[in-house]
């Protein structure tokens, strides 16, 4: 199946029918977000992985109750960095190098106009910055789920704060962005399984400069 | 080529050789960023497809000369709506209820909700919302290209505003959020070609709750 046809293919689904998703499917969908790229390599984001069921009950009233939550298979939750630290930026190009083989002062240059430009934005600016990329890895985690015909909701309802409380983000410096319940449709139990997909027509997509 | 394949073969090109990309490739490109999915199927964003030289060159010093922009075969500016507004979002449930052969009415509760949602949040707070859906667009073009043996930077090393004012986004409404320059790499000329990927460990990536 092509990317096209798979993107084709899913949906946002409403209703899951709580059967299992295989782990090896789950783990290359985790792995689309972790190789998905990232401004400056810097990964600024965290993908929490929920199976437990208690503790997917006790996220449903945060998500208003959405029932994907508890028929999901597995609750991804994509978190970003609340903000940028100068060891967190230092670590990212001590491994770099490290994993390259080649000498740390290679990425002082670089590394020194990054922080001016990082560490001079607000905690918000770089949360903003961070959630961004965060999205990056979601589309591709969307995309690989699709391609594995395992079924997803891309859900940002839900209250964000209180998720952060209950997982103990926040003490991570860590905040929830987006959630990606992974399962199957219930086809027989989902309004939105037959519904054409519509989409903003192509040529009002697309401004073209030739 | 597996989507994992894939990402782990892309990698962020340094110096592109030139060559022309198949508009064929570019169009399927375009169409995975199209074909995304995004927070209640407002799509808002747009992809601006550069492949005027003339333009291309005014773009290369707001994009601090970075090459690519250049040498790319295709430049494509993801650019983000500033805000929302009432008629948009009246406009994407009328064309949703119409091509689904839908009575308009039975989306006014969930539109109502939306709105009251939306319509409260500042211009910024939109616009960041807005932001991130392009970046689920981006990622899905991103996989896209790699699938296809395009090569892409994901670009967001530019100058915003002054952007905005070459291409009239403003005026659109639209403000540039990252540039994804489409080509091929030239493997002999590129520092990048040849160094290992480097990621975050998975065992910090990934957070568990069993």
């Amino acid at each position: 199946m092509s990317l096209l046809e798979a993107l084709n293919w899913r949906y946002a689904v409403k209703k899951m029918n709580g059967q299992p998703v295989e782990q090896e499917k789950v783990d290359q969908i985790v792995a689309a977000a972790h190789l998905a790229p990232t401004s400056s390599g810097l990964q600024p984001f965290k993908v929490i992985v929920v199976t437990n069921q208690e503790l997917k009950e006790k996220i449903a009233p945060i998500a208003f109750n959405q029932s994907q939550v508890i028929d999901s298979s597995h609750l991804l939750v994509f978190a970003a960095f609340e903000n940028y630290t100068e060891e967190g930026i230092d670590a990212v190009f001590t491994r770099m190098n490290s994993e390259r083989g080649l000498p740390e002062t290679g990425t002082d240059a670089y590394k020194a106009q990054l922080k001016g430009m990082v560490l001079s934005r607000t905690a918000e600016e770089n949360f903003n910055h961070a959630a961004r990329q965060a999205y990056i890895g979601f589309g591709a985690a969307i995309a690989q789920a699709a391609l594995l015909k395992v079924d997803s909701t891309p859900m940002e309802g839900f209250n964000g704060p209180a998720l952060d409380e209950l997982l103990g983000l926040n003490k991570q410096g860590l905040r929830s962005v987006t959630l990606l319940p992974l399962g199957h449709r219930d086809e027989a139990n989902d309004w939105l399984a037959n519904l054409k997909k519509v989409r903003t027509p192509l040529e009002e997509f697309v401004i073209e400069y030739k």
